[in-house]
């Protein structure tokens, strides 16, 4: 391909995705596709000769588009939202321009200079504690692929400065602290590490948040019982709930075990810490105080498209010393000398994509303004929601308090009359399978202390309130409907019952 | 920004990306930019109000692009290539389309679905055994990160199905055996994961690379002492010198140590595997035979951009054993019903980007033809190197064979008479210091054994027979001055060492 038919390519892509946002709001959330139809539709085996890049082009749209879920679409309310835009694709296309590992300073200043100067703009956005900054030298940040990523690594780190205190505990003592609301990070890192992952059991009336009592009472215990707890994951922003961890208690519990690490899980909810007014209840002063790693995925509700998960860590060389390897077709003249952060010793890759360029082209095409009035807006509108509920007390109800642009509700006991907890879970099982049914919505269910539910989460940069009406309407209407099919089916079993 | 925006700024970039190919020969190689010249020149916070995409744009090709490293610059020679083409950044430009995390089947069916057919493909194309296929629902493919994830990956998955056989081994009793000339990853995943590795020394008669029966004497040896070795890495073409394992005999003494996995290493010179006539010298019929896991990056010689790491595994429940987790919000009725495969329960990952649409675009448009075409004109142009170097007795030498388009060479000792070992060592080490300081070439240095020397590897899609007579002038010149100047500051020395 040379570059006059790239060109036409190239525009001919950015046309399609033009059309494809201008069109969003008429399509459907969710495919209407089953499984397999993908791999029915293609050969087994790639073409002999090359093919030209129309043909391609048009398959795209027509093959696989069909396939895909809308995360941008204004009706899309589950899991987290995936709020990448397209200043962020015009981001990443500049990025292409510099195809390049990134791994230490030399192989592409540039990209290693402009992931220390963004991750410091993020920090500044975020209102984290200078610690956490590049330019102090002493911690900093770094984009990591995954928040999965950034979570094992805060456990490797923390397991090596660990176990340069204690250097003869046995790997089969430690133990990673997590809650029952913890993300599967945590169950994930333990069993990649092939470490004990203990998970603390949190209250509802507590809104499934940790507390710091409940921590020195476990880590007591474990102690007593010969155990290496080294390592705790506090999430602000649970994806069941939105629970934040009560991190200032957790805090203050670790002052006295200052050898456990404390990594802050704050995936979605950290793009909230842009806006001041936020930032107490989402215990940003306790993350600064307290916190020996920081993540927060830019690519959730941080309008940077994936992958891009920003890691702050309060020293650096606690990262650096557990993953520094360097053979001699590594060693540059400038890493050498000290002069340069060579990223490759903070990750696990030693190739990385030029990530940071598409969060430099987000974070000023919107500016701190604007990133602000995204998150004011998605919480705005997830408020809508929750009025609608709370107006509907005989129907609905929430499950726990909302979470700034997160609420789980499920329909509430009072709807049927002398239903059990057992019954209710039932019912709002089908609620939800028929919630998912529709095509024209996506939300997603969750259970918190054995309650089912669903989850209703804002995001979506093009969502306005009348699709927060429409999905409100839906919403009830379905709780009605299955409320009536839950009924007629226990008529319909208690019936066959009798007759047996 | 609107889609109208978009269009005139995506235009713009696409139009930044043909320039920026069409000067690349005019460029200098390497940026002329000290530590610290961006931070210098960006403020420390982002901008309050959001800034006009052009401004951004703008600012990218003044101060991003003269501090990156052209990796696609005909004359770029080091490290591997990143061969990432313009027909992969137009796939990954239509993957922006489809933003989402696709960690499931449901999260965006085609995403899944591709990645299952072209991994399929990129097996076909590499003459993998139908084991690995995805179609044949036992082994299959799946897209990582990047290589050092797949190996980690691979190890994880190697130790779950060890300890399923003995579940009484302490950690601190597992061995993970790679050799001298494994990759960094070998090592990093051993500090990663808190485990043992031990480096099989290799022998230079052997060219570097790892014999059966040192594996076997080994394996007895440790055995002997209580360790458990339990995962190798064998390596097909090594980052110092292109070396390849004995995989066959690996492969034959593994089968009296069934319980050991086989990860194969093939992260750049995979792509070689294309072309059925180098198969045999890849020992793919021995990986075809013995290997529990492979990987191969599409992203170095393999013509797609970062990050694409294909890797393959013979049994997936080894893998998916190893590190399936499923919360109640990740579950989906296609998952539960075990239709579909959700990669999440593949990786270390949850969210992960649509990568297979770069993979798909690049597999159709060059075809099986083209990717060959490509794999054998970047061999023979490496032959174009090798060829003068041996014209060139009295003053170069290979270090080792060459191994398709990466060489190994060095000053060779005839080139100065009486020189010991390590004086050889220093003058190669200032013959390296001489290259690198010129911006007009890029090569990276290495030790094999010992031994200083240079490397040399092709692969850049832009590079023709001129740029290789070019590199070798500038090699030999370079040489014939580094040898001066040694022998100049030699003669000092003794001056000086004589007049004290």
């Amino acid at each position: 391909m040379n570059t006059e038919q790239f060109r036409r390519a190239g525009y001919q892509a950015i046309d399609r995705i033009c059309d494809h946002y201008n069109s969003m709001e008429e399509k459907a959330v969710k495919p209407s596709v089953e499984p397999g139809y993908l791999q029915k539709a293609l050969p087994s085996a790639p073409p002999t000769k090359g093919e030209d890049i129309e043909v391609i082009a048009n398959d795209f749209q027509d093959l696989i588009m069909p396939g895909v879920m809308h995360w941008q679409h204004p009706s899309f309310f589950a899991y987290f939202p995936a709020a990448g835009t397209l200043e962020s694709i015009i981001g990443d296309l500049y990025a292409s321009t510099a195809m390049n590992p990134g791994f230490n300073w030399m192989c592409s200043p540039a990209c290693t200079e402009l992931e220390n100067v963004t991750m410091d703009w993020a920090a500044s956005l975020y209102g984290l504690s200078k610690d956490f900054y590049n330019s102090a030298n002493v911690g900093g940040g770094v984009i990591q692929t995954n928040a999965s990523e950034c979570a094992m690594l805060a456990i490797v780190a923390a397991r090596s400065r660990y176990l340069m205190l204690y250097p003869d505990v046995p790997m089969e003592k430690l133990v990673i602290y997590v809650t029952t609301q913890t993300h599967s990070l945590g169950l994930k890192a333990g069993l990649v590490l092939g470490l004990s992952v203990y998970a603390f059991p949190v209250r509802t009336e507590d809104n499934l948040s940790l507390r710091g009592e409940d921590l020195r009472e476990i880590i007591e215990m474990d102690r007593a019982e010969g155990k290496h707890p080294f390592v705790i994951i506090g999430t602000v922003g649970t994806t069941s709930s939105g629970a934040i961890d009560n991190i200032d208690e957790i805090g203050e519990t670790l002052s006295d075990y200052p050898e456990i690490w404390l990594h802050i899980d704050a995936a979605w909810l950290g793009a909230a810490f842009s806006c001041p007014e936020y930032r107490e209840r989402c215990r940003v002063p306790a993350i600064n105080e307290y916190a020996d790693s920081v993540c927060v995925n830019f690519h959730k509700w941080g309008l940077v498209s994936l992958d891009c998960s920003g890691m702050w860590v309060r020293n650096r060389k606690h990262l650096t010393e557990a993953l520094d390897i360097t053979p001699p077709f590594l060693r540059s003249s400038e890493g050498d000398a000290g002069t340069v952060i060579d990223y490759r010793n903070w990750s696990l890759a030693l190739g990385r994509r030029f990530r940071s360029a598409k969060l430099w082209f987000v974070l000023r095409s919107f500016g701190v303004e604007g990133y602000q009035a995204h998150i004011r807006r998605s919480i705005s509108l997830g408020e809508i929601f929750v009025e609608r509920v709370r107006e509907h007390p005989e129907l609905l109800e929430l499950v726990v308090p909302p979470s700034f642009s997160l609420s789980v509700f499920r329909i509430a006991p009072r709807a049927v009359p002398d239903i059990s907890a057992d019954e209710l879970n039932e019912l709002n099982e089908l609620y939800y399978r028929n919630i998912d049914k529709r095509k024209d919505i996506m939300l997603t269910r969750t259970e918190l202390n054995g309650v089912h539910c669903v989850r209703f989460v804002t995001g979506a940069l093009e969502t306005k309130p009348h699709h927060i009406e429409s999905a409100f309407a839906i919403c009830s209407e379905t709780a009605k409907a299955s409320i009536k099919e839950y009924i007629e089916g226990r008529v319909q079993v208690t019936k066959q019952h009798r007759t047996n």
